[in-house]
């Protein structure tokens, strides 16, 4: 499909080469860090039948593989259609949108397989990976889905690639600060996912700020189809979220109680976003951006306390504040945070992660530090907080202390790597397109 | 988008002030009334190392979370995409499908935790849930969506939420009816999802029968793509209903038969679907109507049964005999109730869940009858019907008649219900559109 | 919606009394065959109960529909919503892409329950069947389904039936040649399913080669939605091929080791796809033709090996080589096959299933050749490749010799098949389309 030009467009968008060459030689990279460091973990190796014996498991269910399998699956769902579909909203970047999640979440799986993997899964010079490596890996690309909404129709794959590298490397350094060093609790990620992604993304796209963006404002809407496009993403994220935050909970009642919070919070998100988005606007009709994105703040916002002992009628509540916070955020923040902070965010990835992220770590630390081994039983207190070794006298208050330190870590890695890297981004040889073609598929695929 | 508007438009369907008001206050109740009684299940709670010593259980995978999870997930898809999707086929109504079966489900499953929850799990003045529970209120939504299907395009946003609140009551009490008072097996829902919530719909159709509706007659069709919109819902709900009929049924035999059964069931359902959509019309052309819905029919028909010893030739003769039922029912019965008996079925829930729901009840009450404990084996057979306690002596025709009286029950409650609801949606109060604005996304959404 | 015909189409297509008559009589065989042949596996059966003291089994989480149901569904998704959504990318072929295919996938299960039981489950008269054979069912389909991608939009729905009919016999036949005679492992289906149904479908449409199709070639590409369908399709298959490389086997660390084989060989795959599909075009334009289908090379080529020891480094290999070689046949080698060959090869099936199967059957037989006791333990080496009965003298050397002789026998058995089924196909009973209304739903569907 040719169409008219402006003149304005010198830049050189062409990948013919410089993808190519990214995608193969790291790819490459990847075949030989793997081969050097990366085995199957005791419970994917055929040595199993011996490791069963030495774990006097009678069994082969229970192998870790039956415990997790079906939320991995679940997860990487979310990650690939959910995340994919939830941007194919913008009327003319469907390709984009999906095509250029798949491979930066492609990518990054492989990368963050290794990081992780040296933080949390090294032994004897070996990285040994299970399912609950893969989900892992599916959850640190999610943050960079995340930082993905914001600068969506905005930069090239090469780009989405170098920011990929990066935030999956910052993103291990940081969870191995939190989870190792502050021993933090966080299974669905409030902190290390959303928070830290999506303060991230936004420091990126405001260093990348395109001022002359109206140029390509008739293409930042959406179209019927392209809204129900969209609709796919939401819904699978939706209903697959109580999978999302329970997947890496421990085994049994935590993985049960993660699963049910979380399906609670999210129900009472979407009334409360629905009720927001018809007020808020003048003739009171619903607002698809809305129904497509605040209604998951639920799930963003019980990240955190999921597994704990928040109880059915506390995933209520912050599901409650939630969609409405983000709902709010739509209306009111956005506009304010483009006109007057320069910060462009495509997908409102604002309301639907970065303040969602920050309420999950805050009502993550007011959940712990409430903890008593009354509600959790003297075993199932130990159990939940991991209060053994060097952190056996660890009080619940402290651990409150530590869960908002949390909070402040991730904050601070989000800015200062989001700079760093939004400088990198801003150096003119990635090939991203001119203002007036931004939001347009035609530049990377043939239409 | 403007449109020019008949003059007859004078229906006041802003929605400003009353959907946020419905929302908010009914979801603060979900909250007061969770606060006061829903708790976890001991298997969801964090005193579970306890509980499981006490139950003698030696392993985390005993979790009934590992019984039933993947299930679940899989209902949850049903409830939210496949029913969303599937009603998405009309060309101007993708938004309000997806969109208020979002809003109507995520309302319905908290009410239904607590009226199932009062009814079921109630202990010491606490409703205790866990993953079943989830199930459960999945389940009585569906029954929820199945009325929406007839009532689609017609109707506001509240008048939804209200039917919502009145339909999952009833349900729940005919529920109760069914499972605990006559001690009838439906695992699958064919009389108390299908059965009652197909007849109650098409109730409440028939009392807010709207003589001019032939002037939206343009939108009440499809066009290409919202066909294949509509696709994915049914595809997801033919996919995932072995899932549907086994998702609470007993561990073990019961859960795996029940799979098998309705997988047997909804194969042969096709074959005879595409037959009879093929050969009544003139041309012999298929008609995506009959594709999208009486495909389906054959997981509705094995509900009740699915569990039972029903037997793969047994679950191919259901599957066989209900899309022929319901294809014939969209060709020739949907007219007639239209034009006839005034019930305006906007998705032909009459073919795919009222005709089929019935069938299932009967080959259920069949099934129950001609149980033997030569085929079930003796213990099988107490634990296939729950013969204990005082349904001891209980024989497999007595049974079948308890199965036979469960579906006149369920047909009862929902004519009765369904006037008396279909007389409050009647009230001028509720905002819904003119018949000329009906099947319109525009009047509810930014479009 | 009518259209001026080309004088023509003098073709009679219509189906009416053609295809409801081979739909019921077909439906009709397969319930009186089920009736005589098919009953519940023990562990689906009623006298569970006594099978599981039988068996030693304390709970019922031993039962195998714990062990692979959830790899079931999603094998099942890839079948249905798959391979019917990836073909819905032709502008005016989506009816017919996800309709045909749910048509002969659900009479394709039903006939390959019959089938493999007969080959592999049938005990005293009687075929027992449980998740398994589910499973297996829809393995089998699964290269019908390939074959279908050849000649899609080219031929009748009853000449899809016939196909499907043929296939399926000859799929079992083969299968049981390669699994029980040759004693060769194939969990993913390289061989089997890919290699198979692939040459067997390039067979056929050879066979049914059409001179004058270039007069449909309008209808031959996408539209921008239709191609966004197509993705849905891509991302089901590439997500839950891991549960299909796994889904049938040895429990525990087997299952395990093949979803993350299968996970790392699909990475690798989308990142040397990518690079190709933009170095192959002169503008470095990514084209979705590749993405949609190319990025899906990792998981075929994986297909055997994937339960082996392949290592991920060894899976990231693969992978990167399948991406590549998948690509470049679409570039080049799809041409010269219809324009030197005289295949017309709709999906391009050759450069999906057909090379990345060959591939994948060397690459097993490679890994299996390559076998050591000291990698998989004594143990693990017997269970691996079921080196026990008169199989226990084998070395790993043989087995590769087998494995590769097992490559042979597939391509033998689907030309000669392919060739045999396209002659029937090729009689002028069928009612298959005018070269100028190929590729266009208006023929079988109401449009």
């Amino acid at each position: 499909m040719e169409r008219p030009r402006h003149q304005g467009m010198a830049k050189n968008t062409s990948m013919r080469w410089r993808l190519p060459l990214v995608c193969l030689l790291w790819e490459l990279a990847m075949v030989v860090l793997f081969g050097v460091f990366v085995r199957f973990s005791p419970e994917a190796d055929a040595h199993w039948e011996e490791e069963k014996r030495e774990m006097n498991l009678t069994s082969d269910i229970e192998n870790d593989f039956y415990f997790r399998y079906p939320s991995f699956q679940d997860v990487h769902v979310m990650i690939f259609v959910g995340f994919g579909f939830l941007m194919t909203f913008l009327k003319r970047y469907g390709f984009g949108a999906v095509g250029f999640n798949f491979l930066l979440a492609a990518f990054g799986i492989q990368w963050a397989l290794l990081m992780q993997g040296w933080f949390h899964s090294f032994k004897n010079g070996k990285i040994l990976i299970g399912v609950e490596n893969l989900i892992n890996a599916d959850f640190c690309v999610g943050s960079v889905c995340i930082a993905f909404g914001a600068i969506l129709g905005k930069t090239s794959p090469i780009q989405l690639l170098v920011l990929t590298l990066f935030q999956v490397t910052l993103f291990s350094v940081n969870e191995y600060i939190l989870l190792n060093l502050l021993h933090v609790k966080d299974a669905g990620g409030s902190m290390t996912i959303h928070t830290f992604g999506a303060y991230f993304g936004l420091t990126v796209t405001r260093i990348l700020y395109r001022p002359n963006l109206e140029q390509s404002k008739d293409k930042q809407g959406s179209v019927y189809h392209s809204d129900l496009f969209a609709m796919i993403g939401t819904l699978y994220l939706w209903m697959y979220w109580p999978s999302f935050n329970s997947a890496i909970s421990d085994h049994g009642d935590a993985q049960h109680r993660a699963a049910i919070n979380t399906y609670c919070s999210l129900a009472a998100c979407v009334l409360t976003t629905m009720a927001f988005s018809s007020v808020l606007q003048k003739k009171g009709k619903l607002d698809m951006v809305h129904i497509q994105n605040a209604t998951l703040a639920g799930g963003v916002a019980v990240g955190t306390s999921a597994e704990m002992m928040l109880t059915p009628y506390g995933s209520l509540i912050v599901g409650f504040i939630s969609g409405i916070v983000s709902t709010v955020g739509y209306v009111y923040l956005t506009p304010f945070l483009e006109s007057r902070l320069h910060i462009q965010d495509t997908c409102g990835i604002h309301n639907l992660h970065a303040m969602p992220g920050l309420i999950g770590g805050i009502v993550g630390a007011i959940t712990a530090a409430a903890a008593t081994e009354d509600v959790y039983g003297k075993e199932g207190f130990i159990k939940a907080f991991d209060f053994t070794g060097v952190y056996q006298t660890r009080t619940p208050s402290v651990q409150g202390g530590f869960q908002a330190a949390g909070i402040m870590v991730s904050l601070l890695m989000a800015f200062v790597g989001g700079a760093l890297v939004g400088a990198i981004l801003k150096l003119p040889v990635w090939g991203d397109a001119a203002a007036e073609n931004c939001f347009e598929d035609d530049v990377y695929w043939e239409v």
